[in-house]
């Protein structure tokens, strides 16, 4: 594997799938990574999917909160999608409910609310 | 993380990006989760992006071909996208072209493939 998680792209939307720990190296790498994507490719929207985590904490969660806030400065907009309810329940308990960001019960669901239309 | 690779829908195709190691017991519960997500979601198309891939040998490439082949029986097509140069000429170079498989250079390309049309 090449170590990096791939960013998709759909559209003018990219797609980034999360399904490794977040360290700290990962998570620097996986921001600018998604940053250059942007700028490469014209993005207007970035998917977020999460519905690989069955757990999450405070940094992971800040992690991907600045990321959507560094993706809307390159007029890109976030959502998260996929978050599984013992992980929403988790980031309540914590205090933390990511109030900048928008959620997105699944990737579907992501890209209408960043106004794609899908045929088929 | 749950250590399954999470499946994600658009539309009605589905979307695996594989970003670990296909071991044999990964590569089985793959297998598994990709049928019976078909049957649920109804699914006319499968998308296996292996962007994450740096190299491949003969055991993943089979095990992508079976999953293929397996889908097709259950009436959906399957598209590989994202294979890195180096994979492909080591792919040609081992004598495993995966003739039965169709592919794209990305996800936007896949899905086009199968039929998608994307508006924004």
């Amino acid at each position: 594997m090449t170590g990096n998680i791939p960013i998709l792209k759909i559209g003018r939307t990219l797609l980034v799938s999360i399904q490794v720990e977040l360290s700290d190296a990962v998570a620097e790498s996986l921001q600018n990574d998604v940053l250059s994507a942007i700028e490469r490719s014209d993005a207007k929207g970035l998917v977020v999917d999460i519905s690989g985590f069955d757990t999450v904490d405070t940094y992971v969660a800040r992690i991907l909160a600045d990321m959507a806030k560094m993706a809307r400065l390159m007029g890109a907009d976030t959502v998260i999608s996929g978050m599984r309810p013992e992980v929403a329940a988790t980031l309540v308990r914590m205090g933390y409910t990511m109030d900048e960001v928008r959620f997105a019960l699944n990737l579907d669901e992501a890209l209408a609310l960043l106004g794609h239309v899908l045929a088929k």
